[in-house]
């Protein structure tokens, strides 16, 4: 090969390399959350990164078609790298109905792409986790997604989390007993999302600059989000506020529904609660909605979201699939880990090192990782006879735990030195017996 | 929302989606690849779908360039969608060789797009799953390639498969002894990768054809993969051939070492042959190459191949970094074990089916489906009280093994009627033994 100029190594802005100790933890918190879906009857599927740029723009806005990775493809096809997993969705169940069958119940973990500003730390490429189940609008789907969150939180370590779930309906009755009109809700529920970074009154302010109530509607509205309690006395406290409101008293039955069947599953009261200033996005939810923030860390916003929506193919088929879910902000909740200083359950260990400590025994080395692994121990054996200390400094750094020495006069002896790496010590066994060491130390 | 034109749901050409009868076994086989990869000690990694236009071409051939997804970004930025995972493998390694540490042994599972004629069934995006060890030329680290391969195949179930290995110096070494010219060499090996298709009387008027050797020097040539038998006797005859050859001898020595290697890792002889008409690629791979072929399904090709290369990212960096590795024939193996009607072993299976009965008892059908969560057990909780019947019908398209039935009379009783959705047959338990019950059976 010619000696060639160097190409700089280099990612694209808004783009980045997982290196093993990023990509380890989101491996490991991937598997759980497949296992969490999984045991509640979801099953998983998988879509195109690219699509018809009609598929995708079908229900953007503005902001979507900016940000789109857009190009045409070597047939002249206009096509994009997807923005989310509920348009790919959206499309796939249109397709796929028949054959799919309702209710349908899915996960999809998988990159999306989105052409944003990066100066607020955003990457141009992330992973999005959801859930969702399709074509039923039972009240024991909007319980169970909840379960699912619920249940994903404690088993990635994280009890220490609250759901914070709103039902739209509610909202609305609130809107309509305030004499909101329908053109003014989007303005004054964009306001209300605020209310945890601004404050009430700025809220208030907002709400008759940009919606145009006045002051006792803003007023009115603003009692919603004011009610806080346990999870019962906040739905009583809210029936006054929503009477007669024929959106309201439903939203407000299936809350209780929903308190009630947690109640039922053994969600501790603590784990989840109503805060009727959720809104999340302004006109795909239409019944439940929930949020998701880390008691520790509530800064860093919510983890894991979702709602309830009327019609999620109404682009792509006449069929009406009503639907539930969440996603699970991936990146987020790593991110958090990290500064929670805390690991992901079941992430694998590290395992044994096996130092190649004799030149002539490459064969003897390779046998004896060998029968180790078929014990179910993960065996790093080095691949070449360089120094010992040399080998031993990248086992530390690989963050191995053990590390196996058989030199000459062990292979003799049938010995071996087993050197902890944490604490420096060292001792010397059988070979017969490093197996069952190695099970249970690493 | 307004009545608007339907948009048909289509994928692009060459693209598809994964339901869940296929995402489910694919998902398994990336679990095992995950287990065997790690208990040797290789880690993740994830590298962007997106990368410079630059950086993917830099050692590109015209092939490539036509395949390539590339535009330019938001950013004005010439751009291009990853079509292997060994650019982007070699750009990565580049660009962290401080933070990395040598040796690196990582693997990557990954999709990756190319713009091919989709007339061969090929597909334009689709997975790769691929480990390699850099920075080193350890004969461990070859035998260690192949013992990956090897415990890969045993664990999906295919053990009845045979890893094909060749050494591109033996190969070299024989060129050199026939006379044939360096700038022959290549013409040679393509005709000779074709001998399992055309046979060897063809394949010696190609090389005469194309590579312009003569009838003699393809007799020579010839010889090498008329050599068949077990391991030993191979290399054994093989020595003539190459005697004098200085690759040549290099790498039978390093066979030879593979043979041993791997006998002392307990790989039965039939599990491995050397194939001296093995070529693979015609000028990355330097050292071992590997074929892996399913003995029940020889004609789909190798579902498994890799091999060891002198230089990873000499476009991107100074540093010379060795590596062998093999990449997994995800799509390959998936359509072999359906053909061969064998399911990959720990797919999760469906669980238990627990249908919504009595519509007074929603709260109840959640605690009992969330008890039986708790000890394990997949529960899909149907989200309406439809007719039984219905129910059953869904439970038993999902493949669910037992349904659980619990009406008005089980719920005063304490039982519950349990069905095997596989034979019809019933069974009254009391709602106490549901879990044990659960646990053994599905």
């Amino acid at each position: 090969m010619s000696q060639s100029k160097i190409i700089t190594p280099r990612t694209l802005k808004g783009f980045r390399d997982y290196l093993p100790e990023a990509a380890g933890p989101r491996e490991a918190l991937l598997a759980i959350a497949r296992k969490v879906y999984r045991s509640f009857g979801f099953r998983p599927i998988d879509t195109p990164a690219l699509e018809y740029t009609e598929i995708l723009l079908g229900k953007g806005g503005e902001e979507t078609d900016k940000q789109l990775y857009r190009f045409e493809d070597h047939g002249g096809r206009d096509v994009g790298l997807r923005f989310d997993l509920t348009v790919p969705l959206a499309r796939f169940v249109a397709q796929h109905a028949g054959e799919l069958g309702m209710p349908f119940k899915r996960y999809h973990m998988g990159s999306v792409w989105r052409g944003e500003n990066t100066q607020r730390g955003r990457y141009r490429e992330f992973l999005q986790c959801d859930f969702d189940t399709i074509g039923t609008e039972s009240l024991v789907s909007d319980v169970e997604t909840l379960l699912v969150v619920h249940t994903l939180f404690d088993q990635i370590g994280l009890s220490a989390c609250t759901l914070r779930v709103n039902h739209r309906g509610v909202l609305a009755g609130v809107l309509e007993n305030a004499g909101v009109g329908a053109e003014q809700g989007p303005a004054v529920l964009r306001a209300l999302d605020k209310l945890d970074k601004i404050g009430p009154e700025k809220v208030a302010e907002e709400m008759q600059a940009s919606a145009g109530v006045d002051a006792s509607q803003a007023q009115h509205i603003l009692a919603l989000p004011a009610i806080v309690g346990d999870r019962r006395a906040v739905l009583d406290r809210v029936t006054t506020l929503i009477a007669g409101s024929e959106s309201g008293e439903a939203g407000l039955a299936i809350l209780r529904g929903v308190d009630e069947g947690l109640r039922a599953a053994g969600v501790p009261e603590g784990a989840l609660r109503f805060d009727l200033s959720i809104a999340r996005g302004l006109d795909y939810y239409t019944g439940i909605v929930v949020e998701t923030f880390l008691d520790a860390l509530p800064g860093i916003g919510s983890c894991c979201s979702g709602g309830r929506y009327d019609d999620l193919a109404s682009l792509y088929t006449k069929q009406r699939l009503p639907g539930v879910g969440a996603s699970l902000g991936v990146d987020r909740l790593l991110a958090a880990l990290e500064e929670l200083k805390l690991s992901v359950p079941g992430a694998p260990k590290g395992g044994v090192f096996l130092a190649f400590f004799d030149a002539q025994r490459g064969t003897d080395y390779l046998a004896l990782a060998q029968r180790l692994r078929a014990g179910g121990v993960t065996v790093e054996l080095y691949p070449e006879p360089k120094k010992l200390g040399q080998q031993l400094k990248y086992a530390d750094r690989r963050g191995l735990r053990l590390a196996i020495i058989i030199g000459d006069a062990e292979w003799q002896a049938g010995t071996a030195q087993v050197k902890d790496l944490a604490t420096g010590s060292s001792q010397e066994v059988d070979q017969a017996d490093l197996l069952a060491l190695c099970q249970s130390e690493a």
